[in-house]
């Protein structure tokens, strides 16, 4: 036993072919309130944060087939993508999970939704979770 | 825009072939102390829920081929298999999302991991998103 790495689940990422219907299911049936909506070209997705307590729900659309969520939606059809776990430092966690022998998809961090800094685990050392880990700007939870 | 039904994520369920090389991962590399461990026959599973914070990973092993989680992993292999979303009542919320017109697996609350009261959601009114709500016994977050 290590000391915890990880804050808490920070949000899971769902792949939807359809974002108004996916809203209408978490925000009009669910009463998750909206918190964030962003196009992030460079994953090729338009996506949406609700927020649901202190952790969220990630809609995400894929922009094109030829990108990572088109592709798994290709494959399995919508739900669940990836799950994301809320770090205080991800410069330091990724060092820690290098170390710990976990391939990275992400060797350095980059810029995610709503100006936090994420990183990709990859899903062969992960058990075929593709798991995220976020540190959330600050200024936002 | 409606109230929130959900409190928060309470944890996501992660079908897998190996507890032991899992919990190698989740215990040893990711340092998430294990809260309990039980075999839930009614569901087919040999589960271990792990901390993260106020939220958990609940790692699900199948008892035999033919369950659910054996069939899901036959399908996909092992990964992301439900999210699920805490409640103070799972009665009354399971009365709130059927009068919205979600479709139920469990019409009534059933026994889950930790003396929890569980109940699933079907995936063809979730977006392909296996959902469970549970309302944990008093006494444990």
């Amino acid at each position: 036993m290590r000391a915890p790495v990880f804050g808490l689940i920070d949000h899971i990422g769902v792949a939807v072919f359809d974002l108004d219907a996916a809203l209408e299911l978490y925000e009009g049936s669910f009463g998750m309130p909206v918190a964030h909506r962003e196009t992030v070209t460079e994953q090729g997705v338009e996506a949406v944060l609700l927020d649901v307590g202190a952790t969220h729900v990630e809609l995400l659309r894929p922009l094109a087939g030829e990108t990572a969520v088109g592709r798994f939606l290709a494959k399995r059809g919508p739900g669940l993508h990836h799950v994301a776990y809320r770090v205080d430092d991800i410069a330091a966690t990724l060092a820690e999970l290098r170390e710990g022998g976990i391939d990275l998809i992400d060797a350095e961090p980059r810029t995610g939704i709503r100006r936090s800094r994420v990183a990709f685990l990859h899903p062969r050392s992960t058990g075929g979770v593709l798991t995220e880990i976020v540190e959330p700007d600050r200024g936002v939870h």
